[in-house]
C-alpha cells in the first residue's frame, strides 16, 4: 500500500450531527456545519409546514432553499431561489392570468415539477429529496420531517391564513393570535429519523436559528421527533434567532410578540426548555439569558452569519457546545474577555 | 349619427370560416387565413391526438403552436414554442435526472402548468384554451377537437409506440405499419363544433396542409365532425401537404409510403375523397390529380408558405375556391397562363 492510502485511511471518522432547520436562517448554519463536518456527515431535518400546492406543483420551499445552499446553487442575494435565474415562466404565466404574488424561477420549477410528477407516481418526498441530494451533490442529507402532509395555518386578525398567503402573500402583516400545524398529529417522522436521532452514531443535534413558530415547533409537532431528541444520547443546541430583540430576518420577532411570548432570545430559550442542553446567542444577549434562571449552557457568539467564514465559525461553536455538554463540561458561561 | 359611425356600420360582416389543423404547417395556413379574414372570423378545430402527459403536465403540442402562431408568439425558426424562450427548465431538470428528450421552453411552461392546474380543477381542455386565445389576443378562435382524451399511437416494425415517442424522441424513424387514435370512438367533439361546422353562418371549412395521418385524420376520427363536414352547407377545401412526392415538412411522405397509399398529392386526395370540394395544390401536381379522376376542383397554386405574404396569398387563393364551389362554378381547373 502506498502512503497516500494509508494517510486516506488514517482520516478519523466523521462526525455524524442532525440539525432541524427551516429555510434561509437555518440553512446558513447548516451549510457552516457541512463545510465544518465535512461531505456526509449532516443529515438536515427540513421543515415541511410551509409546503402548499401552487399552480398545481408541490413547492417545498425550506427543502429547496436546504438543499439549494447547500449545493451552492443558491441566490445569495434573496436567500432563496436559485443563482442566476431567469423569469420566462413568470411572465408568461401572468399573461395567460396566473397569480404572480409567489415567484417561480424558470431553474427552480424543475424541482417543482419533477417532485409533483413523482409523487403522483407514488414516490415519497424524503425519497424524490434523497435523489435530489444526490443528483445534486448537496454533500449532506435532506429529510423532511414527515412524508405526510403538514400544513402550518395562522388564525391573525384577518382570520385563518395559509402559510405562504401569510407569509408571501400578506408579508406576514397580519397580527397572528394562533398558530396550528395541520395534519401534525396524524404525521409519522420520515423513515429513520427516530432511529437516527437516538441512536448512538450522532454526535450532536442542533436547532437552527430558523423561526421557531413557523419553522421549528412544526418539526417538533410531529408525533415522535421531539421525544426522540429528549430520549437521544447526543446533546442538543439551538442558535437562537434573535438578537437584542430583532429577528436576524423575518417576522420572528413581531411573531413573538404577537403571541405574548415576548420578543427576545430568553423567550426563544424558554420554548426550547427541556429539549436542548445548550443555546446560542450574541454575546450582549446572554446576561438575560442567564438571570432568567436556566439549567441550559448559554454560549455567547457572534451569530450574525453574513460571510461564509461567518457561518462556519458558528458552527465551530456550535459543535464545541456540544462538546463541552458530552463531556459534562457544563461550565457557568464567561463573556469573551471577561477572563 | 356621425359620419364615421355610418362607415363603420356599413362595414361588411366578417366572413366565418373553421380550419382543421395540426401543428407548424397547418398553423402557417391558419395565420394565412386570419390575416385574410379578420379578427374573430376564424375557427381552428386542433388536433389532440399529439397530446400527451410529460412530466405530470398536459402537453398540447398542436393547439399551442396555433396558438403561439396566431398571436404572434412563436418562433419562427422552429416553428414550434416560443420566441425569445430561455430554457433554465430544461437545463435544471436534466440536472434532476429529468428526461431531456422533448424540449419544454421556460415561457412555454407557463401553458402546461396552468393546463394541467386548470384540468385537474375541473375545466376542459375548450375551456381552457378559449381563455388563452382571449388573454393572448389570438384574434382567432382555437378549438380541440375534443375534451376527451385521444392518442395516436403507432404501430411501427419497433412495436406499438405513442406518438410523441415516435416523432420526437424516435424522430419518426421507425417504420409505421399501422394507425390507431385511441379513445377516438368515444370521443365526443368540443361543444359547439358540429353546431358551427352544419349551422349557416361558415362560409368555408378548411383542410390545412398537416400531415392526414396524424393531424387531420384524428379530428376526422371523432365521431360526428367528418359527418359534420360532410353535411355542411359550406364548401371544404383541403391544402396538400405534399408537393411532387415530398412533404413541405415532416415525416407525411414517409409515413403516406410506408402505409401503402403512395407518397403523392393525388394520395392526400383520396384520403379527402367525399368530404371535400376543392383540393389546392402545387401546380407541378394539377395534371396527375385530375388524371386520377376526380369530382373534386382542383386548384394550382404554390403552396409553398416561406413567408407572411405566402401565407395570405395561399388563404386568398383557398377562400377563392370556396366561393367557385359555393357559386356553383366548378369549372375545369386552367393552369395559370394555360388560357
Amino acid at each position: 500500500m502506498s502512503v497516500g492510502m494509508d494517510d486516506n485511511l488514517a482520516v478519523a471518522p466523521a462526525r455524524k450531527v442532525v440539525a432541524l432547520s427551516g429555510g434561509i436562517g437555518g440553512a446558513k448554519l447548516a451549510l457552516g456545519l457541512k463545510l465544518v463536518l465535512g461531505e456526509g456527515a449532516l443529515t438536515v431535518i427540513a421543515n415541511t409546514g410551509d409546503d402548499f400546492v401552487h399552480m398545481g406543483l408541490h413547492v417545498s420551499p425550506d427543502i429547496d432553499t436546504l438543499v439549494y445552499t447547500l449545493a451552492g446553487l443558491n441566490n445569495p442575494e434573496t436567500g432563496w431561489g436559485r443563482a442566476g435565474e431567469t423569469w420566462s415562466f413568470m411572465s408568461a404565466a401572468e399573461m395567460l392570468g396566473g397569480e404572480g404574488w409567489f415567484k417561480l424561477g424558470d431553474g427552480d420549477l424543475a424541482m417543482h415539477v419533477l417532485r409533483t410528477a413523482q409523487l403522483a407516481s407514488g414516490e415519497t418526498l424524503s425519497g424524490f429529496t434523497a435523489e435530489v441530494c444526490r443528483r445534486l451533490d448537496v454533500g449532506a442529507t435532506v429529510v423532511p420531517m414527515s412524508n405526510d402532509p403538514v400544513r402550518t395555518l395562522l388564525r391573525s386578525d384577518e382570520g385563518w391564513l395559509e402559510f405562504q398567503d401569510y407569509f408571501v402573500r400578506r408579508q406576514a402583516a397580519p397580527v397572528v393570535h394562533e398558530i396550528t400545524y395541520q395534519g401534525a398529529e396524524r404525521a409519522a417522522p420520515a423513515d429513520g429519523l427516530v432511529e437516527l436521532l437516538t441512536g448512538d452514531t450522532v454526535d450532536a443535534i442542533v436547532l437552527c436559528p430558523s423561526n421557531p413558530l413557523i419553522s421549528l415547533d412544526p418539526i417538533l409537532a410531529v408525533p415522535g421527533l421531539r421525544e426522540a431528541i429528549i430520549e437521544a444520547p447526543a446533546p442538543a443546541v439551538a442558535v437562537s434567532p434573535i438578537i437584542k430583540g430583532k429577528a436576524v430576518k423575518g417576522p420572528t420577532a413581531k411573531m413573538l410578540d404577537e403571541l405574548g411570548f415576548g420578543a427576545d432570545a430568553t423567550s426563544v430559550l424558554h420554548r426550547y426548555a427541556g429539549l436542548i442542553d445548550a443555546f446560542v446567542a450574541d454575546p450582549r444577549d446572554v446576561a438575560s439569558l442567564e438571570a432568567a434562571g436556566t439549567d441550559v449552557m448559554v454560549v455567547g457568539e457572534d451569530i450574525m452569519m453574513t460571510t461564509l467564514a461567518d457561518r462556519e465559525r458558528v458552527a465551530r461553536r456550535v459543535l464545541d457546545a456540544a462538546d463541552q455538554v458530552r463531556a459534562g463540561e457544563r461550565v457557568a458561561h464567561r463573556l469573551p474577555g471577561a477572563a
